[in-house]
This record gives structure tokens, C-alpha cells and sequence, in this order.
């Protein structure tokens, strides 16, 4: 199988991931935080190691600001719904995942406003309409680092900058570039960062996490055991602990560590060249087959390895059951969690198919996947164009 | 090294257990519920499979009612803040975990009231306490199933019975309960059953999850992505994927209905009784240690595998030290996250030791861990009172 798939969970995943975890399921498979025997503590030291390494990937700190949660959706709920109150305004823009828009529905319910700020086509963003976008009462900017549809990176330095001058907090989904690009809590200005541990660090799934500025008070998300300070009938202040109540998902975690060992042996930059270089391929391929339309920015260096593109004429649902079917691609197809994104590309009723590369794809994966599109192109469309056996686009 | 902690986390695991995460994250490591490519599908399989394991387990008609979390603390947070609305009085124990007493105290700040029914000094509850604290705005019952300091079951049968007489429903806890003794969704009338899928079910940590009664409705705690109905501003009503945003923790989730299976395998009645027995002789050896105090009820009926007990004279973060670091016996020493069960049975200042057996667990571990609590018990107390070596009593 060829698998296009890593926006969704990167696979596969380094040998040594799943090994740490066996490791730990066997060694060290007691609580971490909770009793004072040895393998508690040793267990606690694995999570501790993660934390660490990822803070020194983001230019963390405190290593004990980042809080691990069951992934970065998680994170972004306990970010936005733990920062906003009634009355504040919040500035999104309009290419962002469900994991932020759904969040900001609801609250818009509770009396929090927000503004969604228009990207053009390919997903850009002005950084001058963000900034028009600010009102008396802004608290926040909530944006996607990289679009999860196009791969298109967003100015978070210069976005940053503006949050800053306006005193405003940036709130960052990082579920497409943690791993991926570089991700700079200090220099970026960043003050709440979400992250998947499955995506572009190669862990399990079951990780994610999210950083919190020093200083930032935050509503919890879930209240309960934290290991520490038990007597009090609330949360104890004190992080991690104070935001991640009951056991933490430590198997998972020392796979993480693994795979942010893997990331950074192999070097973020070597994986970003490789990537991009079959992102390149692709795009330079996908001119040559007739009806084939690529959404997102032109120049390579805006993007992740992520390319959405489809079919003209034909139903994306039903290319993406043939690349699956008959040439055994795994790719998505469909609204991918960000109906907004969709609408901005113009794609919302067409739906697209994505197709993201890892480092474990190969230059000859692209090749046959491009033979593949070209042969399905010169099919007719309609043998593409029964709704009735599109099962796969209202995701 | 004797592990006596299963009630913080089973271990070890069986070997199947880790096979299965083995096979998942080598072999079906795309995100379920997502792409509709072949693995992403398999991957779906297997966490409906596991849906379907617990769902025969607790009598539960629907499988999809039952909703994957990070752990068992979550799931209560979810039960609890989803039905609750200002207004509103929850019924709960002086016997409850922070999982519970936490998320209520927050509500209590915004407009929710509870009553907490104390109980007798053997963690036991009497169930006509439960009905005199029933007002007109009384909208639930939240109960542990069984006690996580000393093992005391809560007869939930007579409770369900109340909560069904008078219109409430039934929130349970069974971190300690799961798999450990028979949890019947149906007959004892239960609406809201939060587990944990680490312990007693012998999967890994990042596992647990919510069964929501037919009919129910609650509010997400979460909101983003959920694979289905991506169009839609809000979550989608269909469950499980209302309460599933984001990617799931498909490889531990693997690993849980490999638990499931194991449990299945070798039969929930069985096990109890292999854990009775060494509860029984555990109990048995005790009333023979000088000095050595028991918690909890005298019948052996009435509790899980865990012995709470403390040296009198001597620091219980300090005998708990001592048999980690001389006899290598693993068990958690301090308030176990649960203050108000250490206050009902006066031990709040003083702590407890908690001795949590499981099926991995041996006679011979039995007498050894009896021994050297007679050992322990030998040496004058002014060796165990030394308070700033004692770490271990705050959790």
C-alpha cells in the first residue's frame, strides 16, 4: 500500500516508537505522579523526558508549561475555552480545522463574539485584515499554523508580531506543522500552542498536548486526581498537574519520546527536504495530467507536504475509492474536518482529495501515484459520477 | 519487585495485550473514522470491536452509546458538567475519588449545588441517607461503585432503585470496578457509567470511556472534528462521534479489547475469586501484626481487592518508603487522591497505605509482604517519624 495519508496520522511510525512503548508496557507500567514507589517515579521520569524534548523543540523554557492531553483537539478546547470569557472577541481565519471553529461555535453561544477573517483561494492570509480585525474587546488570534486542506502556512512570525504590539494572546494549531516546520514559541510570540503527538512527531496515537505561557491562567478543561495537592477541593495551581487530571496516557507518551528522538536524529530540516522535494514532484507531475486542478499556494515553500486537488468532472469521493480500490492509495478524500477551508477554495460542494507525504514515501510512490491519476483522468467522467456509491465525502 | 497498585494501574499486562498495540500501530495505523481508504476503515473495526467487548460486558444494548476518553476522569467530567445546568442538585458520597468531588465543587461555583451523604466509618453508605437527601431540583445520583482507598462496595442495585423510583439518574464511577466485579448497565438501572480501560479491563494507559443511557443528552465537553457531518457548525447528534472529536487513541484502544478478550478468556468470576483469596489471607495475616490497622468493612463481600491500613506510631509515607525500598513492594502510600474518603474514616491527617491486589499477584507475595509489614511493625516507631524524609503523602 502506498499511504498519502500523514495529515490524518502519520504512518508508518519508526521501529523505535512502538518498541518504547512495549518498554514501558512491560518495565515501567505503573501510574506516573501517583504512588512513591520506585516504578511510579520511573515512570514519571518517561513522560518527564518527553516533556522535555518537546520543549526544546518549540524553544520552551519551563518544560512543565506543556500539558499532555489525548491530542490536539483537546488542546485547542482547553486553549480557546479556557482563555475566552463572555464578552471577549476572538479573530480566526477562514481556513481553519473543526477542532477551531467548532469550539468557537459554541461559544459564540455563551456570549464570546468572533471574527473569521477571509483567506483568498489558495488559503493566504493577509496579515493587514487580521489586524483590521481587531476590535476594543479582542482578547485572542486563533489560527492554524498550516492549513490541513492545502498545506498553506500561515505568517505566524508577523502575526505574532501584531498580537504583540496589540497585546492581544496567539493561540496556535500546530497539528500540521509540529514536526514538520519550525515551530518557535519565543520568536513566533506564541502563548498557547496545540500539538498532535501522531502527526509530525511519529508517535502513537492517544498523544497530543498543548504549551502555555508563562504567566497565561487558564480554566481547566477537566478537574479531578492530579497526584498532588489532594486535600483541596479544586485544582492545585501548579502545572502540568493542574490540567491533566487521572492517568495521563504514559505508554503513549514514551512512544512519543521515541518518535521526537527519531525527529531529531534524522533532523526536522534533512525530513523537510525530502518531503518537500516529493510535494515538488507531484505538483510538477499533476500539470501534465488533463483535469487535474491543485488548490493552494504556487510557491513550495508556503506549503507542507500536503496537496488537495481533484478531478474535473469527476466525483472526488469516487477517485478516491478507485486510487484505494484499484491502486491500493490510501489518501483522503472529502471535506476533511475544515467545511470552512473548503468554502474559501470554493471546493464546498466538490469536496477534494488530499493526498500528504511523509518521509517514508518514496520518489517512486509519487511516480506510480501520478500514473495512477493519469489513467483515471483519461477515464470518462461519467463512470466517476454515481452519488449513490460516494460514500466517502461528508468527512 | 511485588506489585500491589493495581488499583492506580493493573500490571503487568497481558501479552496479548501489547501483541495487539504491536499489530495496530504496524499494521493499521491509519486514523479511524476518517479517510475512506481500506486501513483507515480496519482501523475503525478496531475500536468498534473493543465498543462491542464492553458493551456485552455491562449489558449495554447499543455499542455506539459507549464513547472512547482518555481515562475514566474525563469520562466523569464529561457525565457530570454535561448533565448538570445551574440550578440543579446532584446527590454524591463522602466516599468519592477528586474525579468526582472536583468537577462538582467547580459547578458549585456556577450555580450547581450538591449534597454529599456521609458515610459510615468503614466507607459503607447507607442507601436511606441517600433518599433524605433528595430535593425537588435533585437531578442526579454520582456514585463510586467501589471505593478506591478501602475497596467498599456501594450496594447500586438499591440505588438504581431509588434513582428509577424518583425520576434521578444514576452517575457511576467505576474506576475500581470495571472488570473487577459484575457491572450491569441494565438491571442496577445505570445512566451514566464512567470506567477506566487501564485497570481492571488490563489495557493500557490513554484508555477509558462513558456509557450514555439511550435517550440521554448531554453537552460535549469537547468539540472539533469528528470524521462525520463536517459541514455542520456544531457537533453532530450522531454518537459515538458527538463525544469523539479529534484522532482516538485507535493503538491503546487495540490494546483495551485485547484486554477485554483476556478477561473474557479467563472469566471475571474467577479472577474475583483468585483476588479474594489473597484479600482474605492478606486480612487474615493482618489481625496477627501488632500495630497494624485495617480500613474498610469486615465482610469480604463488600470489597474490591484493596487493603487500606496504617502502623500505629509510625508515618505512613515512611513505612510506604520502606517497603518500596527494602522489601520492593510497590503500593501507594498518602490520600490517594480522595480526601473526603480519608476524612470519613479519620485518617485524613494520618494517611493510609493501600495494598491493591490483582490476578498476577501470588500467596507468596501474600506472606512476603506479611512478613516484612512484621518486620516493619518490630522496629520502634521513632524510626518512622521523621516527617521531612516523608515524601510520599500528598498524593
Amino acid at each position: 500500500m502506498i499511504y498519502f495519508d500523514s495529515a490524518a496520522t502519520s504512518w508508518p511510525k519508526p521501529p523505535e516508537v512502538w518498541k518504547a512503548m512495549e518498554h514501558c508496557i512491560k518495565n515501567v507500567g505503573a501510574n506516573p505522579g501517583r504512588s512513591g514507589h520506585r516504578m511510579a517515579l520511573e515512570a514519571g521520569k518517561l513522560v518527564d523526558e518527553a516533556r522535555e524534548l518537546l520543549a526544546s523543540l518549540f524553544n520552551i523554557r519551563n518544560p512543565d508549561r506543556i500539558v499532555f492531553t489525548l491530542n490536539a483537539t483537546e488542546a485547542l478546547n482547553l486553549a480557546i475555552k479556557g482563555l475566552l470569557k463572555p464578552g471577549d472577541h476572538a479573530i480566526t481565519s477562514s481556513m481553519e480545522h473543526n477542532s477551531v471553529t467548532r469550539p468557537l461555535h459554541i461559544l459564540n453561544g455563551k456570549g464570546v463574539e468572533f471574527t473569521k477573517v477571509n483567506c483568498a483561494k489558495d488559503g493566504t492570509i493577509k496579515v493587514r485584515d487580521i489586524e483590521s480585525a481587531i476590535k476594543a474587546n479582542t482578547v485572542c488570534i486563533v489560527i492554524t499554523h498550516a492549513s490541513n486542506v492545502t498545506g498553506t502556512v500561515m505568517p505566524l512570525g508577523e502575526i505574532g508580531q501584531i498580537a504583540k504590539k496589540k497585546g492581544l494572546r496567539l493561540i496556535v494549531d500546530a497539528a500540521q506543522t509540529a514536526g514538520v516546520i519550525n515551530v518557535d514559541v519565543s520568536t513566533m510570540g506564541i502563548h498557547l500552542l496545540a500539538f498532535p503527538g501522531h502527526k509530525g512527531f511519529y508517535g502513537p496515537t492517544g498523544t497530543g498536548g498543548l504549551y502555555i505561557d508563562d504567566g497565561l491562567e487558564l480554566a481547566p478543561l477537566k478537574e479531578g486526581g492530579t497526584g498532588s495537592n489532594s486535600e483541596l477541593p479544586g485544582q492545585p495551581e501548579v502545572l502540568p498537574d493542574r490540567f491533566e487530571s487521572g492517568t495521563v496516557n504514559s505508554v503513549g507518551i514514551a512512544g512519543l519520546a521515541a518518535g521526537l528522538k527519531f525527529l531529531r536524529r534524522e533532523g526536522m530540516e534533512s525530513i523537510r527536504q525530502h518531503e518537500m522535494e516529493l510535494t515538488q514532484r507531484f505538483l510538477n507531475g499533476a500539470k501534465e495530467i488533463k483535469g487535474l486542478v491543485v488548490y493552494g499556494p504556487d510557491e513550495l515553500y508556503e506549503r507542507t507536504p500536503v496537496v488537495s486537488f481533484n478531478l474535473e468532472g469527476k466525483s472526488t469521493g469516487l477517485v478516491g475509492t478507485a486510487l484505494d480500490q484499484t491502486y491500493n492509495i490510501a489518501c483522503r478524500a472529502g471535506l476533511h474536518c475544515a467545511p470552512d477551508a473548503h468554502k474559501t477554495l470554493g471546493t464546498f460542494a466538490q469536496r477534494l482529495i488530499r493526498f500528504s507525504f511523509s518521509y517514508f514515501n518514496s520518489k517512486k510512490e509519487i511516480g506510480f501515484a501520478l500514473r495512477s491519476l493519469a489513467e483515471i483522468a483519461a477515464i470518462p467522467s461519467e463512470k466517476f459520477n454515481d452519488q449513490d456509491k460516494d460514500k466517502s465525502c461528508g468527512c
